[in-house]
């Protein structure tokens, strides 16, 4: 059972279904000069309320790589949370997209970065010995599903512009975040500094659906050629571009997400009035880490209930709810857990 | 008019979207652990008549690179005609992924390597000084819209081995040599000493699929991290799995495939029949090239016709026909054509 | 005053001078097959006690980095420690040339990797979306000046081979580490599990000679290639071999150590014995570093002594001695910072 | 017997033996920042008549593909002869150091290119598809030993600069070719376009010794980071930098490189006297290149000539001439021929 096991395991919802269905109809310009590219980059720069530039990709490894790829020199540092995805889950996408730039990683509470430790670690400029300080990259809900408040987010980017570095954030649950916080698209950007933001549309209802977006479209001059010789132009872009367009249409992404949020919620609530049961995280987002006891692991896998094995090992087991997970799964899940704690008890 | 600019400008066809549509339904398993990806590889090895490994990837610049990559030392020389898509088409994304190995462009009539050419012009092996022979890459259907003879990989197959290296066919346009030659796929593949194929799905009746397909499965052994660092690794593996898996089924492909290229055969002698018009290669795929009088050009783009600039200079006209082009689009064509001439010579 | 400041602000020693005039008489074949690279090859192999497999190369960055791209796939994991140059000094050569390999770094008192943290660390194998664990690399000397005993390395080393990593040594003052432990290199290296050794003469007596030695021949099979292709492989071979020759000869490269050791040895007491000042690590080998007092630092400073700048924030004021450091200047340095605390105290 | 097998064969002159002795006088700060590097940037200006940056490196390949990774994005095309050591013997360094880039091999009589090809190669700039137009490349004296006169690279450079193009002269003789045409090294590099230099020390005098010269400095901003990452600073690089300062004072490298061009006349006139020789290329610099005849060729390896055993197929047998060669050692390879000759028509 794949429940909760991770919001990658959902398929799409049914408006980007019908927005692909609609863009199978007839013939359309590749790579990305067809109507639906075009109108996604209106509409994108309507919800940031500013001209953005787009680049629709196929994924969030490939989405963070090459954003981090157009903002360092090749001999750059990038300083990132220690458990950020960029940092731990991208099998060097990093590394070898920006042809050999560093990522530096930091520790920081709830897997966030601390503005003084950025203001601390950011050194060597001119050192021709040392990789150069280039770009700060934030993940938005972050790796332990926690969120930056946007005076974090302001207050590392202003750190970041008095040292000349960039800022990207990681928005594989962007959607999340957002609606956790309450705040505009806006907000929690470019006005809070962010330069490039990946966007990610797959994790909340979207077949396979992200996208690299410039704030300043100076900085996204030769995105075109980097993401054409990382693979990740293809020549049928509308249906990608499609599919980001209904999500970011008539509210769909922010409901997506609200939904997701609100299970979490529910999920973790339930799970932090039990006994044997630790959150390890504040839930911000869709994402719960609770750290469980071996009897319970046990019981759940027992119940076949997925357990995250990669989370066991010194972090916490994650559940992560989606937009279509309900009331009744997340009673579910709470219940064979009150189950487990029982038997154990008794 | 984007009719016969290119097959990339179809869109998906029923069976291929019906698939999607299936899969959407319910949870699954992330990352290629899910039905459509395991079915998949089944399917190819049925079809193959062999084991095989199979990485779906989302580009056919990705496929061929991350094929490249798997078989060349970041010292290696990768052979292949000059006209050939890795070489003149992906924007340096072979250098990137194999990590600098060298493209050795060869000249050879229609876009084909000659087998005498490449034992020529293997050399170096053991010389420091120089990067070391490693793949030839062969297209089939090739840039040109002609094909390989069986005989013809046999022969490169055997020089290559005879010089330790491998075989690598981009075969983007697969289903429209087989379609062709009326072989089988083992004919046209390993069974000719091919080692590992990039298999394209997009350009004939899918959304976005393309596909990796090792024959020796040992080569394949690292295939997963490159692929992954590359960021070719979609989490909802299932949805480029199921198109490639309606695709391959009922003979669908080979029935796009024999749609296209009949009607590119009535394109390419409706032209060749009319003055003033020469062929640039024999058509042996789904690609006309022809060789047209300003006059013609420009009065077919007065009439709206889409003409490729990029083939313009030096090389010909492409009219590219797909699964999707009727008798009557082929007609209409033609009139227009006819029509230019019969102005011009009044 | 650029004395203490570096042991490469030295010149080379007379009988590495007396060699590289000696080889520059009459002509000599290039790149490598030269009487002195073979000599050298024979000469490491019997100082070793096993036949080794010797790439003289001209920078320790370029060792090192070169060390490590022989080890690891392009998506490798790098264990490290967090202060070793590889991580700190070498303004991204390791990711370059390994291609886009990751450095993982570690803490662990005094420089070195802690066993037992090691072992913690190493996790992912098989994990496709994260860098798979390649190589450990330890700094013998190490960056604090400390030394890892043989126990120690036989104890990494055994961690190392049983998660399938290999063993990298950089041995940038390998003679110091060598001198300080009284054992054999053979001792230090490849019998206590050490695969690859980057082993400097340049700090220690060369003009410019470094050189990667493979102490399993099977590893060294494509470094030709890695070399040339960075770079590092120099028409005019016998010049640094004839370097690195001399060195090795004789017990030049001990005896050289040792005067740089027991010099430090000096300073470090010395200095341990004098009020407000706090010695960093233990001195183990030729580098002293200390915790200076500002008052102190801008007392040496008027005095016209160097003061690394790299080293004060955080860290700790290097002070090194070398093959050319005498009594007497130690006794000067000594004498200005008693002078010093003196005038403080005032 | 090594003479004549390359220039790379011979030693370092007393000069620039002497001045290495001088700056081993002593300390130095290290990396660049000494003495003689100083006063090398001073001397190069002075000689180049306008102010220059120049970056000493340890060998052509690093020097070469250092440069073009200063001139060029990774996803740029270096436009460059298909016999250019870049192209032919650096084992894909350019393509490493550059970050992927691709090499343009260009056809041309005598290794040269010829300025009408340049202008219809340059194509593609803006067709997100295909690598960027970024560098052309010469090399000066060129790999068949002939020159480009002023009148040629002022051509060269006109086209360059008409699209965007910055040009590298590969100077790894550059010497040679100064001598040759009698001009200013102003007259044949900046002055006729030309941004950057790969200027050649060590087949000319030096130990080992070459340079990166930038006469644009604005095109160097970030070179010591790209030279750093690439292993190629040097801690105590005064030992590269009094070589080169010693054969640029005095007129040394034009001295030597007469002596050598001068030889390389003298055997080339004997040859071309010779029956059954031909000349390959014309002689204008110190390389002499000649097709043999098979007997000729195990003639003269019978009196232990050495034959260039990479040059022989389908191309020519190379001879070159240093600044060590004297008449009486032309006059007795040209003895020999006419032994040989003479045997075989017996």
């Amino acid at each position: 059972m794949r429940l909760f096991a991770s919001d990658n395991v959902t398929g799409a919802c049914p408006a980007v279904v019908e927005a692909v269905l609609s863009a199978n109809a007839g013939l359309a310009a590749s790579y990305g000069e067809d109507y639906w590219s075009t109108a996604l980059r209106a509409k994108f720069s309507e919800i940031f309320e500013t001209e953005v530039e787009v680049f629709p990709v196929l994924s969030g490894t490939a989405s963070n790589a090459l954003a981090l790829a157009a903002l360092t020199p090749v001999y750059g540092k990038v300083y990132c949370h220690e458990l950020s995805h960029i940092n731990t889950d991208e099998c060097g996408a990093p590394e070898l997209l920006t042809g050999g730039a560093k990522l530096i990683p930091m520790r920081g509470a709830n897997g966030r970065i601390v503005p003084d430790d950025l203001a601390q670690a950011i050194r060597g400029r001119g050192n021709v010995h040392v990789p150069q300080p280039a770009v700060v990259s934030i993940t938005q809900a972050c790796e332990t599903g926690t969120v930056y408040r946007p005076s974090e987010i302001l207050e590392i980017a202003a750190i970041a512009r008095d040292h000349h570095l960039k800022v990207h954030m990681d928005g594989a649950r962007f959607a999340n975040a957002l609606s956790t916080l309450g705040v505009t698209p806006a907000q929690m950007t470019w006005q809070a500094g962010v330069d490039v933001l990946s966007f990610g549309g797959t994790k909340n209802g979207c077949f396979v659906a992200e996208a690299v977006i410039f704030f300043k479209p100076e900085m996204a001059e030769n995105f075109d050629f980097l993401r054409k010789r990382s693979g990740q132009l293809i020549s049928k872009m509308r249906f990608v571009s499609s599919q980001l367009l209904a999500y970011i249409s008539d509210d769909l992404w922010l409901q997506n997400a609200m939904v997701a949020n609100k299970m979490a919620q529910k999920l973790s609530r339930g799970m932090a009035a039990l006994p044997d049961i630790e959150l390890a995280y504040p839930t911000e987002s869709n994402e719960v880490f609770v750290r469980l006891p071996d009897y319970l692991i046990g019981g759940l896998r027992a119940k076949h209930r997925y357990i995250n094995e990669d989370e066991l090992d010194g972090k916490a087991v994650r559940f992560v709810a989606s937009w279509v997970t309900t009331d009744e799964e997340v009673q579910s899940l709470l219940d064979d857990i009150s189950q487990c704690i029982l038997g154990a008890k008794a």
